[in-house]
């Protein structure tokens, strides 16, 4: 659920300031709702509806939006494509289908990348999709900039209208966010081993080799003692999974020390 | 419509060759039908399914697959995880949710970086999503590498099964397709106008507006006429497109030299 306290609604538009999903001649009011929900998701809340086929407000949007109602009640109607878009400076239509015109297309990364520099430079941008089984008519595309095409399997492009606005947004989200590629998520409590208690370990563990007798080859010892850091080494311990494995060998150790009954 | 002719679902099954989608215990086989399509779009086709609910083959997850039902034919079943994951090298469990457990955590993007990385090196690689509701437990997250977690609005990131399939299958097909993201995408039977081209448009045009007075003021013709044609400039005018302006600057230029009536 979108929280509708206000704070929450300030920062989700402060976040996504300047880019609207302009829905042309959409039919279903379900698919308006799923359309509302995938903006949830990527933080956008401008939603702009050109003729609705089935009225508006619409209580089939509503339910299909799941808890993303602020958006469908902040959903603005207009009679034309031209209305709707026109206090954006920098507009682009969806569409799959390769058309005879020419006009630039873009890829939603290139997209949302040129749309993003845009609309840090103080413009608002938005971007027009077409009716769920017809896409954009020639005369709608006309009005945008340039043509954006997600680049799928070439065999099986058909994304209904929901995915389509996704993956824009997703592409739009991802322009602001920070998230590294890769981190390593800690649990609570502990932090990255050090080398001091990695060292700890492999010498704890290559003593109690040492004694039971698998590293018995002198020539083969550097070799296996080296293969057997780097297991370690890859896995990226935390100092409490050092304390952890130290355990782990103790006990097998021990184990192995008591006499068999 | 995904074609059934065999051509074609060889050239899908290669291009996705190595990547599986693992479903574990999904619910609704509408939702399995609706991961197909997104699959379908994302040119994937190697679905696993672990325990789904409502039993296999369910005829439900056809009818959501929209065409995509070669596809929901090839899905295998199986009864555990570790047994639909015993043949991949490389698995990443799907998950929103924050957990107190240590592991590595991807992007979609890194992670569909890093695994193409693993299958271009001979390996398989899989992504785990678990069911509609509730997501994966610890016991199937610890069956894999890491953890992929969507980067979204982080006050509204409940994604649907098929949405969440979407954007991991639609960063996987990027690291494979070549679309340059942006590119001038011409009609027929034209070319990009050549600089000769373009120098006779502006000529044209200046001697045009040199003869109706426009530019009169000798000081500032040359600005003038710079900011005219860096216009066209950016406009990227096909060779049609120029002598469509000069037929523009023609019909304009000989309408005003009529006698008015």
């Amino acid at each position: 659920m979108i929280s509708n306290d206000n704070t929450e609604f300030r920062d989700l538009v402060s976040l996504t300031h300047g880019f609207a999903v302009i829905l042309v001649e959409p039919q279903l009011g379900e698919n308006v709702g799923m359309v509302a929900r995938a903006m949830g998701n990527c933080g956008l809340w401008d939603l702009r509806l050109v003729g609705p086929r089935d009225g508006w407000p619409n209580s089939a949007a509503i339910a299909a939006s799941s808890g993303a109602d602020l958006i469908i009640h902040a959903a603005r109607v207009f009679s034309s494509t031209a209305e709707a878009i026109a206090d954006l400076q920098t507009v682009l239509a969806a569409t799959a289908r390769p058309r005879d015109m020419t006009t630039e297309v873009f890829t939603p990364r290139e997209a949302a990348k040129r749309l993003r520099q845009d609309v840090v430079a103080g413009a608002n941008a938005g971007v027009l999709f077409g009716k769920e089984a017809m896409g954009l008519d020639n005369d709608n595309v006309a009005l945008a900039n340039g043509v954006l095409s997600v680049p799928l399997n070439p065999k099986f492009t058909s994304l209904n209208l929901a995915q389509a606005v996704l993956l824009v947004g997703y592409e739009w989200f991802q322009t602001a966010d920070r998230t590294p590629g890769e981190g390593l998520a800690l649990s609570k409590e502990t932090r990255p081993a050090n080398k001091q208690e990695m060292l700890g370990l492999f010498e704890h563990l290559e003593s109690e080799l040492d004694i039971c007798g698998f590293l018995r080859v002198k020539k083969k010892r550097p070799v296996m003692v080296r293969n057997i850091r780097n297991i370690f080494q890859r896995a990226r311990l935390t100092e409490q999974e050092v304390r952890t494995l130290r355990g782990v060998v103790s006990g097998l150790a021990n184990h192995s020390k008591k006499p068999l009954e």
